[in-house]
């Protein structure tokens, strides 16, 4: 048995074993007291910069890369406090009078970041910022190794306060046998990140991790949410064996014969053969933002057809619902020049912006998918995303014919998808009967629509219990809206994390879902959940969850 | 007729006439090739940071005392820009070189705002406040007059880009016949601001506002959405002699005999007395936060007592409702602490920060409402905001046995008032029922409920025509709930901004709300327009209302 074993969420429901390499820890500054060579030590501190500045390039240009250049941005901002004149004095300075490079530059850091810590929110994370540039000369200064996150020995398990979307952009999933986080919860970013990828995660451990020691032997339950410190021989034999649950090929139905298709959220085309692999039946999330990102201009409608068509041909028997583009909220394209807001998840996102007369960024799209739903092999769906008003809908589909109009004008091949609509806002749950009466189908985006059902930021730990798609308000929410598709004889599926959730699947099916979209990973345990359940069973459950009145009640009802 | 008129939107539904006075106008800088003594322009440089710096820390006393030591803050920042050591240097260099201070001003904080400007979001905010320093030494360095809100000559109508809190906290109402603003929406901070003091006011004019020259004659038409510049002896007659809506005493029902309850929305006592001189039937909403703000620690359980005994005795015959401390969200209170969010509205607010066991804060409020409600004249109700869930609500119902309990313990004199939870979330729209079945009523507030069922912040400009009311979706969220409370035979009231627009009332009488809150303003003219109401024409309104499909169909059913 393990020596000891912490707890935390589960991101992934896989094993793995390896190696901590802990990421971000802090330094030791030398004595204060000590004597110096002030003209040597202003020659290390201008040494420092120079490298910080190289490391900051390299690591915006990587970002920008693998992520996109609103996520590198925050580089540019290091680079300018790394080389504020104001500083800069004032470390000289400091030297000068006889202190060291690293105590000099952490004096004069402190000053300014106490300064912003004093003044109000804004502001305060300019501290944080300062913070993160002061560090980094400290490291250079004090010979402190920064870990290079894509370049870990193999089989390390990484160790860190929380990972951002910079940090985990480089990782390399070939070395690293898993991770686990202080903070985090199942839908962070680092925890989404974790599934699309099957790495075994846990997050949200608490400040109790940082006891574990560099080095150490860990394996990572991310099905028990169980980090194990010194795992004994069964324990490391048992995760270096996982390789995750049997893939079912094919559909699958329910114990009395319910028809249940099980697809994959993909963000990118590299995702498309993993799923195909772990069993998926289509893609029931494609994701395409990737087509917009690391780049400094919008991509051609070609370049969108191939990427539709890629996918299509992935599932020459499936089909592929591709989600028109959803920026805004937390996703930023720089070229697109978005305006800051200050509640941008209740901001211009998805839809709204696709409708923006200004632009013909959603005409171009839709000509691209008019022409690979043509083309392709597989089965195309289109669905527009957050929408909340019918207007928004009928605008999205008179688009949608112009594109139509416009491409068989030109003698162009083309060809009318389905069409369907995301449910993620309250208010297209209470018009779902007026939606769905206008397409073939309604897809429930259960990350979005909790966050707006329950008020609740799914970014925002202080509120992280309420963002739980069990409780009874999202459970009403997702009957309401099955129950007006199904009465307009359309077909309805979900897309959320909730989708990929085993224990859930009964709860789901028994709500009527037909289709359930999530990360390759769970597909298999997924498929299985579906065998095992007895739709006429599962049918009570879900009436009896929804008419619970509180979470333990549904919770209870669940473990019946 | 006036020579022209301006159309925006209409704030307040009176109209008032005046004296155009600009606020915050555009400097015009000296020539910078004009000879310079140095000496004496580092010398009014000095002076002009002097100067500054008093009016900086006066208005900060001014905003700390009238609006809270959170929007005072931001004068704290100011404060240091004004001190930057390394742009007074760039001043006082470039002064040295031969430039005068207003243009030396100008480069090195241009400089800096530019830096800033290329930076990220929220360094991107760093601009604005240099910005604004920057505007405050130029107008001293040239003599450009900066006007003071609180000191206006009498029977000003004061234009404006836009008017922020500590703005409006600075206007004498005695002293102002109304205002008019470039940006903005009906509700947004200045107008709100204006429909508590029943100032004539229009909003969101944009940019011709500009074109209005100091010193005109204008009428601001704050029920037609119109500013007349240079109104005719007509025009000038009719808004001079408008003193509002006649004031309706007592209780009112429908020609058809059902009683409305019409009440006040007050947020801080001086607006008890205007409320009951309107016609209010009481309080509907009391906000309890002006208790919390402007002071270094919380307020007493006597201290809050006394303020809710006020209450009760203005309404001796009337209702008074108490919302429990709802902070966060955009309501903040420095010594309490709170974090900053991404996503503040959908963050820590309302009865989640309420249930904090680390915190006294709710105990102490109940305490002293339990003491009001056995003491004063008037019928107290108590009301949770932002509740999400059941639990939440169990968990505020046991805290308020608890202080009964202890009162009692002790002999304190004590009552259990009506208890009511405020409908603000999509979540305690779709669990209502259970919700309604543990209180005595149910209250919607609409702006917050808008905002999350419509998934568009309420102050984002350019989500604007999302945060409506009149979509359908909010309509079925609204029915529902009160579908909900009627059959838990609990009352059902609404204290949004929707509540207090006339034109509205036909509509949520028909919904079947039993209650009606607002700002002072409006009452009379809601009074009269429930009078003009046939219930059962109503009702027959109200179902087409929310069967329609979209707004426009909504606003048909309403003007037919």
């Amino acid at each position: 048995m393990a020596q000891r074993t912490l707890r935390g969420t589960g991101a992934t429901p896989r094993s793995g074993v390896g190696t901590v390499v802990w990421y971000g820890r802090d330094i030791s500054l030398p004595d204060p007291d000590g004597a110096v060579d002030p003209e040597a030590e202003i020659e290390r501190f201008a040494d420092a910069v120079g490298t910080a500045r190289a490391e900051l390039e390299a690591e915006r240009e990587a970002t920008a890369e693998r992520v996109g250049e609103s996520e590198a941005a925050v580089f540019d901002a290091h680079i300018q406090f790394l080389e504020d004149p104001t500083i800069e004095d004032a470390v000289e300075t400091s030297i000068s009078d006889g202190l060291d490079a690293a105590n000099a530059v952490d004096d004069a850091f402190g000053e300014h970041i106490e300064q912003f810590e004093g003044m109000d929110g804004r502001m305060a994370e300019r501290a944080d910022d300062l913070r993160d540039v002061r560090d980094r000369l400290l490291r250079l200064l004090t010979d402190g190794e920064r870990v290079d996150l894509s370049d870990l020995p193999e089989g390390s398990v990484v160790l860190a306060e929380r990972l951002t979307p910079s940090d985990t952009a480089q990782l390399d999933p070939e070395r690293v046998a898993g991770f686990a986080t202080v903070t985090g919860g199942r839908t962070s970013h680092a925890a989404i990140f974790a599934r699309s990828l099957a790495l075994p995660a846990v997050v949200g451990v608490g400040d109790e991790l940082e006891t574990v020691e560099e080095e150490t032997e860990v394996v990572v339950d991310g099905d028990g949410g169980r980090l194990l410190v010194g795992p004994d021989d069964d324990e490391h034999e048992a995760a270096a064996a996982d390789s995750g649950a049997t893939v079912v090929e094919g559909a699958v139905e329910t114990a009395d014969g319910r028809e249940i298709e099980v697809a994959a959220n993909v963000g990118r085309p590299e995702e498309l053969e993993p799923a195909a692999d772990r069993g998926a039946d289509g893609v029931g999330l494609y994701r395409t933002e990737f087509l917009f990102l690391d780049r400094e201009t919008p991509p051609s409608e070609d370049e969108q057809y191939e990427a539709v068509r890629e996918a299509l041909d992935t599932f020459p028997e499936g089909r592929v619902v591709v989600r028109t583009l959803d920026i805004g909220g937390d996703k930023r394209i720089p070229y697109l020049d978005l305006p800051e807001e200050e509640n941008p998840f209740l901001g211009e996102r998805g839809i709204r912006r696709s409708l923006d007369p200004d632009s013909d960024l959603f005409a171009t799209q839709l000509r691209a998918l008019l022409r690979a739903a043509a083309d392709g092999a597989g089965d195309l769906a289109v669905m527009f995303p957050l929408v909340a008003t019918v207007e928004e809908l009928d605008a999205a589909l008179a688009a949608l014919d112009d594109a139509l109009d416009d491409l068989e004008a030109r003698g162009v091949d083309a060809e009318r998808p389905e069409v369907g609509v995301m449910i993620e806002t309250p208010s297209a749950v209470f018009v779902a009967d007026e939606l769905a009466a206008r397409v073939d189908f309604l897809s429930i985006g259960t990350n979005d629509l909790t966050q707006y059902v329950m008020a609740a930021d799914r970014e925002n730990e202080r509120v992280g219990d309420l963002h739980d798609p069990t409780h009874p308000g999202v459970l009403r929410a997702i009957h309401r809206t099955v129950e007006a598709a199904h009465a307009a004889d359309a077909w309805v599926g979900m897309c959320g994390e909730m989708a990929g959730d085993p224990d859930l699947t009964e709860l789901l099916v028994g709500l009527g879902l037909d289709e359930l979209s999530m990360s390759a990973v769970t597909i298999p345990d997924v498929k299985a959940a579906v065998r095992e359940t007895e739709y006429s069973t599962a049918s009570e459950l879900a009436d009896a969850a929804r008419f619970a009145a509180t979470r333990s009640a549904v919770h209870d009802a669940l473990t019946q």
